[in-house]
């Protein structure tokens, strides 16, 4: 079993389609990025890349993805000396600030380690800047840092990770609030400020396909971004399954809520460019990073079946990346597809070009192939609204 | 004696002068805004201020005040519905995003009830996105609201305060950090990311004038900001001089640590102009908050002698509001003057005229009249210096 894939999903889940594949039909398909914002040795410079550079190439990323047309990005939070950004609400308020219509989420705020009242003002904060663009994505983060930095213990990762959520949600229900926990201090009727534009503002939870988060996400009614970055995607059939069936029985009508597939990749001109641009970083970011987690060294033969039709990694041409969506589309009947282009550093420029292409040759054409009106984000029964303003 | 003032400070401390008015002879000033984003009804409207414009508005604020040449803009923290920032941070990086010169404080930044930790990530981000231009203004808040939000007693008011300023000061010194308090985890050893552009980031306390807070900040090194938002501005020129003498006694240098003046007022082509639209706001939002603390309402009366020239607020004219800032500047020799212009809320366009006619008529003249260099922004031993960026 490849050690990429969350050992706690079943990969012999049986592969019945049915519910997915209808819900899917017809909702279209939100395109866009994520970024973790490496800080890592510019392969073009052989030069450390500076965290301010970093940050600041990482909005005109964001930028040039809004003048595009491509309708979501999003950023990660870390805790470490090799990504530039801890505090994603910060970087996104400055991406608010020059952008116009694409949404702008976390990807992901590490709820775990943090106090979801700060989160969820300085999120409300950001949809207020951008008029109703922010969204959350609530996650338990693939990094560890930020536990001993903020005094958690890591024995309380589950526990903490459903705590810190219930409360998140709690507050996008009402102004006032009055909580009770155990890993924060109680919350005796007290408003929270400022609220957001959107009501409600959308909160998504990221997982890596482990049976049990998949089923609490569904049952709590929130959509599902779903990590699938080494392996097989057709082995994620079955959580993607297991995702809409759990939402039904809790009560919940699937077809309200999106799921995201969260992939690697990269896109060139050609297919052949985009390999010698992407596999250097890729492959040296991937070991290092698995060197921590004892999965196996990247190597080019790997990379090669990774960016083969049914590999995880959408790397290509614009068509070989069009194809490789539509490949998972036909697999997930997905709401939202989310690529991170830089894992690992590469040059600037390469990269506004690639989200160019991505906008341009591979936004357009998946939409028309998926057809639909692509689903508000984070659509809940009553999400999308945006607050009538008092003026 | 005036409610306003501070009841820790004694007015009968002596009043000469000496090293205070030598200290200050040719170090410039610099001038600047700072703004807590009312909402309360719209005099214009008639209507409650949506969140949301008014975040829009100040980022704008901000914009203008870049565009006019004007050196610092400040924004402060509050958990009330009646203000719209709880995240200056967040607000900051928008401005920044936008602006080009001018520097972004906090004002303040309720560290009590925060974490430095993420305040210093938050603030370090905004340092990043604006190359350089970021600071914290470090206060215990004019109001309470965020102790029960966050858990915090306010029984412990000075204690939180002393603790976090400490670990604040302690995360600027080093990236890696080992600390242990009673109000906050302890932290082993680990790096804090991402660092900020300068080194070290700025960071002022603000003070109500108690001499038990005063001697701290002296003591620390770190400059004051003083809030004379009512009485006779006279009253605090022992505080003043207390802060430069704690400061010398400390070891110190006084000439290194400016002091900031932070008042209430507004201005319009003439005086009268002026007094028509700040006075219906101020009288609104000071009588109303000073019914929370036992303050007398605000009356014309009061208005009129505040207006004067002996009086606390800073408003009239160009040449009313020179004169006013000259007069302050014989008592304090300080380094820098921040005007609060929207004491309850006024029209924006009228905002954004007193913004020009500060940063046009006023600016330029109160520079040539003290004369100097404007010291860099924060001025410590070391500070002002960007850390070479690696690329």
């Amino acid at each position: 079993m490849d050690p990429r894939v969350d050992p706690g999903m079943d990969p012999g889940v049986g592969v019945a389609l049915g519910i997915g594949l209808e819900l899917g039909m017809g909702l279209g398909m939100e395109l866009g990025l994520y970024s973790f914002a490496e800080t890592r040795v510019d392969p073009e410079t052989g030069r450390q890349l500076d965290a301010g550079a970093r940050i600041r190439n990482l909005i005109e990323e964001i930028e040039v993805a809004d003048q595009v047309g491509l309708d979501i990005f999003g950023v990660g939070e870390h805790h470490r000396s090799d990504y530039a950004v801890s505090a994603p609400a910060v970087v996104l308020a400055g991406a608010a600030a020059r952008t116009s219509r694409i949404r702008l989420t976390s990807a992901v705020s590490v709820i775990s380690s943090d106090d979801p009242v700060r989160i969820f003002q300085d999120f409300a904060t950001v949809d207020l800047i951008s008029e109703g663009r922010a969204e959350i994505m609530a996650g338990r983060g693939s990094f560890t840092e930020s536990f001993p930095l903020f005094g958690y213990d890591l024995s309380d990762y589950d526990e903490l990770f459903a705590e810190k959520l219930e409360l998140l949600l709690h507050l996008r229900d009402s102004e006032r609030v009055t909580w009770e926990g155990t890993h924060r201090p109680s919350i005796q009727d007290r408003g929270v400020y400022p609220q957001p534009s959107q009501d409600p503002l959308p909160v998504w939870v990221a997982v890596g396909g482990s049976p049990r988060s998949v089923v609490r996400v569904a049952t709590l009614g929130l959509p599902m971004a779903l990590a699938i970055i080494g392996g097989h995607p057709e082995r994620f059939q079955p959580v993607v399954e297991l995702y809409r069936r759990a939402a039904e029985q809790a009560g919940h009508d699937p077809a309200t809520l999106p799921v995201s597939i969260n992939s690697h990749g990269f896109l060139a001109e050609t297919g052949d460019e985009a390999s010698e641009i992407a596999f250097p970083p890729f492959s040296e970011t991937m070991s290092r990073i698995g060197r921590e987690r004892g999965w196996p060294p990247w190597t080019r033969q790997h990379f090669k079946a990774e960016r083969s039709l049914t590999g995880a990694l959408v790397l290509g041409s614009p068509q070989e990346v069009i194809d490789k969506i539509m490949y998972q589309y036909e697999l997930f009947r997905h709401q939202r597809f989310l690529l991170q282009l830089t894992v690992g550093p590469i040059p600037h420029e390469k990269v506004l070009q690639a989200i160019e292409l991505f906008g341009t040759e591979v936004a357009p054409v998946v939409r028309r192939e998926v057809g639909g009106e692509p689903p508000k984000s984070g659509t809940q029964p009553s999400s999308g609204e945006q607050r009538a303003p008092a003026e």
